[in-house]
């Protein structure tokens, strides 16, 4: 049984309410948003249009009441379908005033002229519109206060239904990855075996892979954000795939690894290694340690099996619209972790030069401790 | 025969000596570039992992020699593996201070203190970073100046090997769409036509279906960016499939119109109107002749036909890395169309009230007129 698509407008009316809260806590009259999963976030409004960088997109949310998109007339039809009363649209792409003024005056209609605006301005986000019309409206709307912190607050806490979607596709992939061992073979190309993997995943019901990376080497990877060569595998190759594939717009991110005909000891020790460190972050995943606590517990078990390093600058992170969110598992995040987030375990090292082993699972923290989305690796690379 | 992947180092060469040209015209000292298409087109660097919003990545072309590529350390290795020598890495996420003093000092060591720094801010364009960061960046390098023409510029015009990629992937999805009567059929799903439909444009041999939209609708439909529902498809409707499809990176972005067991005449003349206002933009896109030209000539064809208007915007626009790129077909955007442009034409307009039909295609213009890289749409509806 597939998971419901979308959500109920009362979900979208208690995160604006909660939004709302933690406004009035800052003194903070509206929040302009302009990326797709924060306007997703509060709208529903979910369209890969957004690929085309060419229209500026905004939602104001203000003090009380349901927020207001100010978006271009291309989306009028599907923004009327959310539970969004209030839709201001202007022929876009119009490039001398491409939704500034429109924005600037939804803006000063809800919180008059010397209100207090804020926007998501740090950390991994960006504003999603040209640089030039962003200094264009702060002539307009003033100087824009911070609120990173109340949007990845939000976020960051996931809601059942949006967990249910996250266990779903995690499910799927986790099935993808175990029909591996059926779809490959030595003597096909990278790109044949990234190919096999992707519409397995697409076949076992994923709406869309956006994110696979992967790479093969003899005994080994020294990569592992690359995309797929003509390289051959061949016996004694290292395999690694990872991938964010998505159902109703939430991701599954995690990995796995395999070898062909065999593996060296050194492969299979760094394989077990992060694997134990894994078992080290599920343990330490718990509501009240911190994202710290996590990164020093799979740490310990890495440095204790000879990691020469990691060049990935984190050990896991968060998971929902994007294939990566807020908060990042490092020696100095310090997040503290609560219910319902949902969060990557993301153990790797170096272990030997250029030879890198990655491990990955994908958790929802419960009162107890994590729940697994993605179904647990073998304790033992698998030989294909 | 699939198109070469990648392009050799002498393509990003020239592309690097045509910026600096402009840049020297302009008294520009260096450019600082930050989001993917843009980083690739200069580096060939080319991976997903962008979908993770956690990181900045830039690039910064000098006024000479070869760009200096200032990155997450997870990167080094792909990086390297570019034409790109000079790669500097910092360990990320690091919030407090996340690329932003290794890229001003980068720039300063370039280009000394008092230079002028450009970044392309207009149209089109974003800062991919948080706008937190923006701002502490300007206080190290001073006020940027807009280079959005140079770099669109450059884009705009395509080589014959990305022409030969657009061209490879452009018969792929022809070849799925004039598969589709063959894949659909009434009492399916929107949402399992679509599943069909990109599994098709998989097999046909794309890297990847990282945009497709559409919509059925009992005898005409009313919005063209929306995705699936679990609406059965009827007889007597009409469905639109819009498709941006990726070979090597490089995007095709066409539509096709179809209707199930019979169309009435007003969709069918709707059809045959956006079918002759294509034809009067193929007649129209030549070098020399502008994009408001291209667009007068479709719109006037729309116009003898009654349309009731149009909600996109544009009928049209440039096509490359993105699914939509500079220039676009308005009223008033007036860019001199030259040789080696990939452009779409895309005609749409209101035929009824709620009822809308655009159609697409494909094309490189050369000396005497286009190229089609779609391959022409019937002239009249196909009934499946």
């Amino acid at each position: 049984m597939n998971p419901d698509r979308g959500f109920p407008d009362y979900e979208f009316e208690a995160r604006t309410q909660q939004c709302q809260t933690a406004m009035a806590a800052l003194s903070v009259d509206a929040i302009v948003v302009s990326t797709e999963p924060e306007v997703r976030y509060f709208t529903g409004f979910h369209t890969p249009f957004w690929q085309s960088p060419t229209r500026p997109w905004f939602v104001v949310i203000p003090a009380s009441g349901k927020p207001v998109a100010v978006i271009p007339s291309i989306g009028a039809a599907s923004m009327a379908a959310t539970w969004i009363d209030d839709v201001r649209t202007w022929s876009s792409p119009q490039p001398d005033d491409d939704g500034v003024t429109l924005l600037a005056d939804t803006i000063h209609e809800l919180t008059g002229k010397s209100a207090s605006i804020g926007m998501p301005i740090g950390p991994e986000t960006h504003v999603r519109m040209p640089l030039r019309d962003v200094d264009r409206l702060r002539t307009r709307i003033g100087d824009v206060v911070d609120v990173t912190d109340i949007v990845s607050g939000l976020r960051m806490i996931k809601s059942e239904s949006e967990i249910a979607k996250h266990r779903h596709i995690c499910g799927i992939v986790s099935s993808a990855f175990e029909e591996l061992p059926n779809l490959l073979a030595t003597g096909m190309t990278e790109r044949e075996a990234f190919h096999a993997f992707r519409s397995e995943i697409l076949r076992q019901g994923a709406d869309d892979v956006p994110y696979l990376v992967g790479a093969t080497g003899p005994g080994g990877v020294d990569d592992i954000i690359r995309t797929p060569s003509d390289r051959t595998i061949a016996n004694g190759d290292l395999l690694i795939f990872d991938t964010g594939s998505t159902y109703d717009g939430y991701f599954s991110d995690f990995d796995r690894n395999f070898a062909f005909g065999s593996a060296t000891q050194g492969a299979l020790d760094a394989y077990r290694a992060v694997w134990e460190a894994t078992e080290a972050g599920l343990s330490a995943a718990t509501p009240g340690a911190t994202t710290t606590d996590v990164f020093n517990a799979m740490n310990k078990v890495l440095k204790a099996n000879g990691s020469l390093g990691n060049d990935v600058g984190r050990m896991g992170h968060g998971l929902g619209m994007q294939v990566t969110e807020w908060p990042s598992h490092t020696a100095s995040d310090n997040t503290v972790i609560q219910e319902n987030m949902v969060l990557t375990l993301e153990p790797g090292l170096l272990w030997a030069p250029g030879k890198a082993m990655v491990h990955e699972e994908n958790i929802v923290v419960r009162a107890n401790g994590p729940e697994l989305l993605s179904r647990r690796a073998a304790a033992e690379m698998v030989i294909i």
